[in-house]
């Protein structure tokens, strides 16, 4: 569907705000009425038949639920800020496709971002010197390949992650575990409004108003690997949130790459538990770019051709020039253009800097 | 067969001594002919048919070919000096199931060596001091195990890990690429003779003063991952002969473990090529055991029994045992008491040391 209208999208919200009714019950009960808002004016008896809670049926016409709602809306006045509902044109496509998709999600942002294809750059809070370099260097390689660079804008990994695209000029997606409003880790704020001017977006499917809850991190995690085409470990003790954030893109039919360490390193044992539970051991964005292939429908890589003969050096003999230009130059598709580009990066024939490519030599 | 008769054994290694004859053909002529003595005295118009080269039939009744049977006869003469028959029941077992089996070995040490489970630890020449340390570490609680561990006697993780073998008082078994009376690298001429005071052996199948020769190296290396079911690369570089022993492996149908690195080590990298291929990616021993108690069809491991009732535990408690003796005194057969005896030392219960354990606490 394109789009809701406005007094559907208005209802689905307020289906969002009633207490006890999550995700999975929210679609339960748009798939038994239709739409939200005939879920919202059905017989109590029906919500009963569904075996959904009597509070639930009865906060409907509750005036906090009507406030919360119109709060959110408010909230969505302001510009940069979008409502993707499961089901229109506009929500993420592979998150449409996982077992238990948001019914709703909050985007603060650029929604250009969420449409790129997303890779998952996630790992330990507690990191390593040494594994947040690696973080930002992976993240500004995928961004300079075209890779929107989603993480969970948390301490260590995942905010270096973050910083790693942006520093490559690249957009980049956090998922919050909070809601929009109370952006958490704190000290992250800096850092989101420099995502925010950089194209990218923070996501939530919480409502606008929700704090920190230790609960709602896990659940957070499938969004990230939902929205990804795969997902990357780059440092995870055991213990790690990032490791199950690589299970459930495994359990979603995504690739899971993990960065091996050291056997005396503890920060690897994570990502070694999951290269032994099958994740692929990847020591470069190339390992990555090889087993998206088939996700983006690619050939296999082959030799660059001589620089005479090469469509994106002859576009880049003017000048530097971004991936799209150099697609719409060439005429080839942008996800061709941009595993091109990389192959010509790892020859050593360009260099990219800031979300531009440079023809070296 | 239990074994050849003094006239058959000479007659092998007459065939062994002829010019343009190797493994393989060694293996078609005592198919034709149905042993060594009757593929001697057959016609040349016989060795034709097979396609064989003129030269090495008219040399099998030179002078040379009987004087250098003569000379390995000689030599075995010693004490510990051995000749295996591939089809005689001294034959490593697990050597004849290969695509490939020497048609003889020359052994110098102890055939206990050979009839012990063997795993192979492998790897570079020019290994890290980290890499050296790993494979110390690896081979001594291997060989503390009771696997004996099997190598190739070449600089670097090599020597490390018939050293970590020999310093947990457990046997080691060389696999040379060279002829026994031309022990190569010479530097390791003193661990060459430790080995063999320890109860190992050294192992090849070519003539004994074959020199050094580049191309005999690689082909050794069937011989490494053939007598072990399994082989554990602990550091290489991707042009490592060690991937090949590890390549190998696979291809005889046994465990292949790696252990994995930074991906800023470029020893790690011939590690991760293997894993990415399918290694098992090993980060310790108890990892190894894992994978092979299938091969050694054992239990899964199952939490140690309380000291009171654990078997092993009631007869330490008199004083140190080793393996051996503790199958013994319990009754239970050998790799169920070695993988048992692990168990305990993971949990802490029990110590290795110089082939003997000791409880603890």
């Amino acid at each position: 569907m394109a789009s809701l209208s406005p007094a559907e999208q208005e209802a689905r919200l307020r289906l969002h705000a009633l207490p006890e009714i999550g995700a999975m019950r929210q679609r339960l009960l748009l798939d038994a009425f239709g739409s939200a808002a005939a879920a919202l004016s059905a017989p109590a008896s029906a919500w009963r038949a569904l075996r959904l809670p009597a509070v639930a049926a009865d906060a409907r016409r509750s005036p906090e639920t009507r406030e919360r709602a119109a709060r959110a809306l408010a909230w969505l006045e302001a510009p940069e800020r979008h409502l993707l509902c499961l089901g229109t044109d506009a929500y993420p496509a592979l998150l449409a496709e996982i077992a238990d998709p948001p019914p709703l999600l909050f985007v603060e942002g650029h929604l250009a971002a969420l449409e790129r294809p997303q890779l998952a750059l996630v790992g330990s809070r507690q990191a390593s010197a040494q594994g947040l370099d690696n973080a930002r260097r992976f993240a500004h390689s995928l961004a300079a390949a075209g890779f929107c660079v989603t993480s969970g804008l948390a301490l260590g990994i995942d905010g270096a992650a973050h910083q790693g695209a942006l520093d490559a000029g690249g957009a980049t997606v956090a998922v919050l575990g909070t809601g929009l409003q109370h952006l958490y880790p704190r000290r992250h704020l800096g850092l989101a409004r420099r995502l925010l001017a950089g194209g990218g977006a923070l996501v939530s499917e919480l409502p606008l108003d929700c704090t920190p809850q230790a609960a709602n991190f896990p659940r957070r995690n499938r969004i990230i690997s939902g929205l990804s085409l795969g997902t990357l470990v780059v440092e995870a003790s055991p213990s790690s949130g990032s490791l199950i954030t690589a299970r459930l893109a495994a359990e979603q039919g995504r690739e899971v790459f993990a960065l091996p360490g050291s056997i005396h390193h503890p920060g690897a044992r994570g990502c070694h538990q999951l290269i032994r539970e099958g994740a692929q051991l990847v020591e470069s964005v190339e390992h990555i770019l090889d087993a998206l292939r088939g996700w983006l429908a690619l050939p296999a890589t082959t030799a660059p051709a001589p620089v005479e003969d090469d469509p994106l050096l002859r576009h880049l003999a003017a000048g530097p020039l971004n991936s799209e230009e150099l697609a719409q130059l060439s005429g080839q598709p942008l996800p061709e253009v941009l595993v091109h580009l990389t192959e010509l990066e790892l020859a050593g024939r360009v260099a990219a800097s800031h979300g531009s490519w440079t023809r070296l030599g």
